[in-house]
């Protein structure tokens, strides 16, 4: 066998924040107990196949500039082995301890839906003693229900229930085979189930059909034993105009609206917060209030560019406050951190997969511990426990009881001649103390 | 008694689309027949009490330019009277049915809670002369529950019970009026229910005390008989950072959450669809798919600018749309078209309220005619229905009323070894339809 | 030969407004006299020759979905051709006087530098012989300095000196070839001349890179005695996080400081208009009133997504107030309207690139016509002369003129004790009359 | 006299990064030298006397919560006074070297003309006498163009020339004032020099007011011998639909097209950048490699509300590379970092404006040494240098010297068959080692 891609790149390891070693790790140490549990256990980090290791660097306006061995000639078997290989040794130089793929990102390319049937379930082998040999684990699965051009019109939300069909033949086939492979997490992204144009689009009848859909998976979860979460992944738009999972409480919505909100959680992505037009802070804060936290896929956009850039998360007070609203809903069970993150297209050498692998491991790291201390420290907690004291007085528990009529508690108020006292938000001292943990 | 402040203009006529008189209406022919329904009672439309009578033209950056003489001195009891007197000259010569108010907006300015319940009692004697005396209706009413500093960390969802108390007693009694009034709704917009800090927020808490409030309002809404519409308005931010009634999702996700979503529907307007990143009719649509649909505020905001700029509606092709999907849903019940809309800070004279209404009526009744137009032709919805007819097969029926599984599903494609068959979306051509129509 | 791609298209011919025939014109009546001159003349309308015929429809979450015939197989010169055959069958069938494009869209793939030179080369012959049988012109055309990965760090901006110069011989020898064509126009546009990070950028390097390259372009006109006009067109980034040609203003200022204002004029992109934060109408008046208007690139993006969605145009109030600063500005001269608008993705039929043109067509016609009735109309062009008429009286014009000075008017002011009076701005009633002429 | 307002709040002191004083600085040692002077005069920073002493708390939704003392009853000479005291009360414990004032920020409200150059001359003594008093010096000086009711169209750009006469006393006064104070620079701030509607506007006409009026003012800073820096302050829009001084390119645009980008520099705003599509870094960079950097509006905006919202920095990463521009362009010369920054509307108490400013100013205390740091490293600039090493060649030297012609260069690069070899970008690698001094 020829040498590997990665070749060149020793194996990355924890050197600590003095270390100027742009391959080593300046604050992850997989093994550091922090509140409680190993970072690793912590954090479970996951490299994705996709931008990882199918990318080629194209643009909408040009076309690859990655040049990647297993790239060139056609997708077939050996050249998914390949990538597979070369997949498992990034994995195991990088040292993180899982990984998360598409079906069409591992498979041969199929012509037909036998193929597709027959070339998931052979490289499924391959796949699976890559992990027995290597210990590295699957996070999750997923099938990619959007690049092929029949999914053009959307996959479960397609005007011709042969498309349904389809996906639904792709779905089930890598739900299993997340399932052999031990996944913890099998995860749904819509990426083409909303419209381009609403006025060729019946949206009831679209909902209908994906809320099917969601339930048969759900069924069929169940059928085969798999312990996994199902999750589902927000965004706003893009390729479409309009996404149906546009955001946390849009899914939300949809999830009750079908019975379904204790089957599924959620899988949040910073950059698809931020095109939603909410913080990365606020998604996670509103699916964990709402009982469907799941796991994350940690990137960052461009604040002034209004698409999906999927960069390395760099940014420490992100991270730090995206992780203490984790760590306050009890942190991830089945879910964790998947890079869901591309190398930019000039950064085209094997080594900038590690500068960015490396980087963003470090800065969710660094948030890790930075969120740790914000927790243990408990400033911030106290401050928010004591703002809303006074709903603990009889009073408070009384109308959030139910105890209390409209009428009961205006005439109340009028008799008691209430002057509600103002208070000082303190935003700007909040913040500071933040900035202290940072 | 004084002249009035409009005396200058004269009742606002139809003339027709060939008039050149800038204060006739040349498509709000109230007394024509569209879809076998009188104009006026397809439209329903209202003047906000607000903008229109209570703005004067301050910006964040410089103080009122419109100088209204009820203005001049303090917001007593002869000064509301005197803004209720030109606000009645105001609807009577722009000739439409119905007005919408804050319980602030119409009332003499409270110091204390007593207070704000007989300045409101007190008013809405004079209200009630004046509606009985010209025929106009209140369309809806609401409590302001926003601008008072009291709310300046929300009202239902304050930290402070006291503040939930006092926002109880408005709501209550803006309820009693908008009812003795004849208002055919009752609307709640939670202006600052939300954060401007998610550090100091708790927003399960928050959320918790919203839907008590909610749950309150019906309760008083079935006590004393209301027999109109509560509606929720969603805004997703401005002044707060980030409102919990995001968009119409997110407040479906809300009442579907507290059991509510047959007792609410949604007052969606134009320019906070576009701030939530959502075209005004995929709020409509949406809203009318999950049954919800309710009323409109009718306005625009600037494409360009990112905050809420409630203009008039001068967009004939956006309004036509919007009103089609009202139509397919069923038109307006209770609800209607209220314009929410200010008139521009340099636009202080008279006139220019006059001017700014004309235009949007017209709009709002071109757009009405082509939407009728739209419907009677019927090829849009041909081709919408066309492009599913798939679904209404033994297969599409059967998958829709979850006689299949995943498994039988995946099984029977591989064995039929399908391949979709790809059609296109003709959404040029179906924009193009639209263009015919305008 | 075998039968065109298009065969089943008849020619677009002008039917009138009552026509329900889908694939013809019921605005665009080119003999129609408008303004003196026959709307062809006017509108100067061209097809352009990458989306429509280079364009396989693929996006950043699938491949393409078009499956034209000339792309089955490698662009070699008999595709090429094939190409370009089809593209002379669209341009007669659709009627309109004009097409552009990019090297790269008309030649066969090179290899190297050498045959780039000669497959340009090549191809000019066979364009020419067509634009001879066919009578179709060419409004300009413009080398792809973007697409290919030597380019994926800029052109004339690139680090890379040798970039530098494969850039300059791709312009020289599209700046020959267009003057060979009779080319009216020669565009830049500096798809990646801009950056992806700051943080690897010498900015003050990279314009002075940019500045020599256009002298060098200017000089080369002069020399070959290239008789059309030299166009920049803006764009505020995408591909790039940031590109250097942000607006009209941007490049104003880089034209200005390299002296090249008079030599250059700017392409205008209603899309990269509004991406930059400017109404379409913005761009064109500013250009108009710096004096470097140039031509129109023709589309539209959508309101509610971030990125350039080059959609065809079909506002009509838009594309009125942009034509009606055109005409305002004295109308083309060299330049014209190209349709830099591509069909859906799911539009992939060949009658959907007619319908997408025809619609587009019409709007473009159906706006002159508006603008026209607005300048003949004459109001809206007196209300604004009537509102600065101030500034043509004696102290207006003093002030102009230079021949006061801050002391002097100061001094004058406040000895004359002067208040200024307010003056309504008269918006609303400004837009309605606006409203009048659609 | 009455205590102070802030006199519950003792002289903010540095105590280092460990001290847990919400009151004390634990970054700005302001005899700290870096890079070879003290911190406070590389920073020179100072506090803004509108958002700090004049703000009243009132947003869009809602009147002010402040309450100050000074603000109760009318703005006269006394309350003017009291304003001012409490102004020095609260520079004096902050401990910052400087303050920034519009005239109408000071002085008593005027009614005339005359009175606004009396009541600005009266407070001109007091100011004079608080400077000497306590050392405090002025940044800069500005005139307030926008809040009176006169300038809704507009200052210099009104279509009134006795608005533009009256905008041209208040600066002429202001001026002078500035310069009597020792004032180190003079701004203009063109908060309603755009405008709000294209349709009634006479873009060039009041393009050439604005110049006009910009020359008046160098002519008099000129007269009056000020040796203080005109700088010019760039936003969007807001409150306009489009302000005229877009970004940092297009104010040169005008300053070129005037002759006057030798005589003015640029005050560059961080909300303003990001409100225009920039980041903070680009705006700095650019005015540095165009020669008109000047001064900073230090502060934040919002990424997901589109509206100035003017917050306290926070962000270490960006006030780190923001201020690593400012440095490598030569850091401060007359300019400074102003805090254009406003507590929230329900921080109201006082204490609120020191944990603002505390926070703020240590942020930029921390960029300070951060940036400090990453130029002595010295990696980041000679990974820059050594990417554009390639035009330090004789080839590249001659292209930028202008002695190449595109044939030349074409001609000469088809006879090498040149073939640019690509060159990994190193984005994330680069972003890591900014990383590490953060």
């Amino acid at each position: 066998m020829t040498e590997s891609y990665f070749a060149s790149i020793a194996p990355i390891e924890f050197e600590g924040a003095a270390s100027e070693n742009p391959l080593a790790y300046r604050y992850y140490d997989k093994n550091r107990v922090v509140l409680g549990k190993r970072m690793e256990d912590h954090l479970r980090m996951a490299v994705c196949y996709w931008h990882t290791f199918c990318s080629e660097g194209a643009d909408m306006f040009g076309p690859g500039t990655f040049h990647r061995p297993w790239h060139i000639g056609p997708m077939d078997q050996a050249h998914a082995e390949h990538k597979l290989n070369e997949a498992f040794e990034f994995f195991t130089r990088l040292g993180l301890p899982f990984f998360c793929f598409h079906d069409t990102d591992v498979m041969a390319e199929a012509h037909t839906i036998r193929e597709h049937v027959d070339n998931l379930a052979r490289i499924g082998d391959r796949i699976q003693e890559k992990m027995a040999a290597t210990g590295v684990k699957l996070l999750w699965g997923t099938a990619n229900l959007f690049s092929h051009p029949r999914y053009m019109a959307g996959a479960a939300s397609n005007p011709d229930p042969d498309v349904f069909r389809f996906a639904a033949t792709q779905v089930r086939h890598c739900m299993d085979l997340t399932k052999r492979l031990g996944g913890q997490n099998y995860v749904l992204w819509g990426g083409r189930e909303g419209y381009d144009s609403l006025l060729n689009t019946d949206l009831k009848q679209e909902k209908a059909q994906l809320g099917r859909f969601l339930k048969m998976v759900i069924e069929h979860k169940h059928k085969i034993g798999f312990s996994g979460t199902i999750l589902i992944e927000p965004k706003p738009h893009e390729p479409t105009k309009h996404q149906y999972d546009f955001d946390v409480e849009t899914v939300y919505s949809f999830l009750v609206a079908n019975g379904l909100e204790k089957e599924v959680k959620l899988n949040i992505e910073a950059n698809h917060a931020t095109l939603a037009g909410h913080s990365f802070e606020h998604e996670i804060a509103t699916a964990v209030a709402l009982g469907v936290f799941g796991s994350i896929d940690m990137n960052r956009g461009d604040p002034q560019n209004g698409w999906d850039t999927d960069q390395f998360p760099n940014d420490v007070r992100e991270i730090t406050t995206a992780l203490y609203y984790i760590l306050l809903g009890g942190g991830f069970t089945t879910g964790g951190n998947n890079f869901d993150a591309k190398v930019r297209r000039q950064s085209f050498e094997p080594a900038d997969l590690f500068y960015a692998h490396v980087g963003a491991v470090d800065t969710v790291a660094q948030g890790l511990i930075n969120a740790a201390a914000m927790i243990e420290g408990g400033q911030l907690a106290g401050i928010v426990k004591e703002r809303y004291a006074g709903w603990q007085g009889e009073l408070g528990r009384a109308i959030l009881d139910g105890k209390m009529s409209l009428e009961a508690l205006s005439d109340g108020a009028v008799a008691e001649g209430i002057t509600p006292r103002p208070r000082s938000g303190r935003q700007e001292m909040i913040e500071n103390l933040v900035g202290r943990y940072l």
